[in-house]
Parts: structure tokens; sequence; C-alpha cells
């Protein structure tokens, strides 16, 4: 298979994984399962491989780990508003 | 900064960053607010990233990718086995 072809799959995948997770949130406001150290850790990651992606010249890698770090970040804001006190 | 350092470390974040999640519900045995359909399009996700980075001979991107499927495989598995019937 072509490699920017494969790279765009694989990148969408990965990006969209978390969307379920997001519905989910939002609509059952409800977090507590959920781990704030992994979001956190997965924003820096996605945010290393954006920059990974631009050194390389690699824009399936700096396209999908973008839309990741978005994501997760309004998933960590999610955390932050319905999580019990 | 040296892509491949930049590459292992961007790999090493994105791929820990579960463990925190598979910790808590190791600890919790409680599933209830995690999307199975988000951890399923993942594995699809990350497993074609590691055949995008034999593809590519990148060997940052194999390592990672495929200590995420792991990872994620063993998280489906405590859904499965932890989820209220």
């Amino acid at each position: 298979m072509n490699e920017n072809i494969l790279g765009i799959i694989a990148g969408t995948l990965t990006s969209i994984s978390m969307v379920p997770q997001l519905v989910k949130v939002l609509k059952e406001k409800n977090v507590e399962d959920l781990s704030w150290v992994m979001l956190l850790v997965l924003i820096i990651g996605v945010s290393l491989w954006v920059w990974y992606g631009i050194i390389k010249g690699e824009w399936p890698i700096i396209i999908s780990n973008t839309f990741s770090v978005l994501l997760n970040i309004t998933l960590l804001i999610c955390y932050m508003i319905y999580r019990k006190k």
C-alpha cells in the first residue's frame, strides 16, 4: 500500500479514536473512570509527534497529531468541568 | 533537536499515556465511563502506524506503536472482563 495513503488512514483512525470517548463524556457528564494523567501525557506526546512530523516533513503525522492535540485538550477541559469535587 | 531523539520521546509519551488508565482500571475494576469504540478504533489505528513505520523504516514509530497495540488490547480485555452485564 502507498505509504501516504496508509499514513492518512492510520492517522485518521488514531485521531478519531478519542471522539467516541468525548461524545460519551459530553453525554453522560461523568469522568470518574478516566485518568487525567493519561490525558496530560497524551497531550504532551502528540504535541511532540507534531514537531517530529514537521522536522521529517510528513504531513500525515502533522495533521493527525494536531487533531489529537485539540481533541485531548477538549477532553481534559471536560474532565476538569465534570469531575466530582 | 535530533529527529530520532524527538521521535523516541514522543513515542514513549504516547505509548505510556495509557498506562495510568490501565492502572486505574485494574485498581478500581470499573470501566463504565470508558468507550470500547475508542479502544477498538485506537487498536486498528496504531496497528496501521506500525505498518507505516515498517514501510518508512522509522523505528521510533514502530516501537512506540507496537507497545500501544499491546497496551490497548490489554485495556480492551479488561473492559470486557469488568463491564457490568
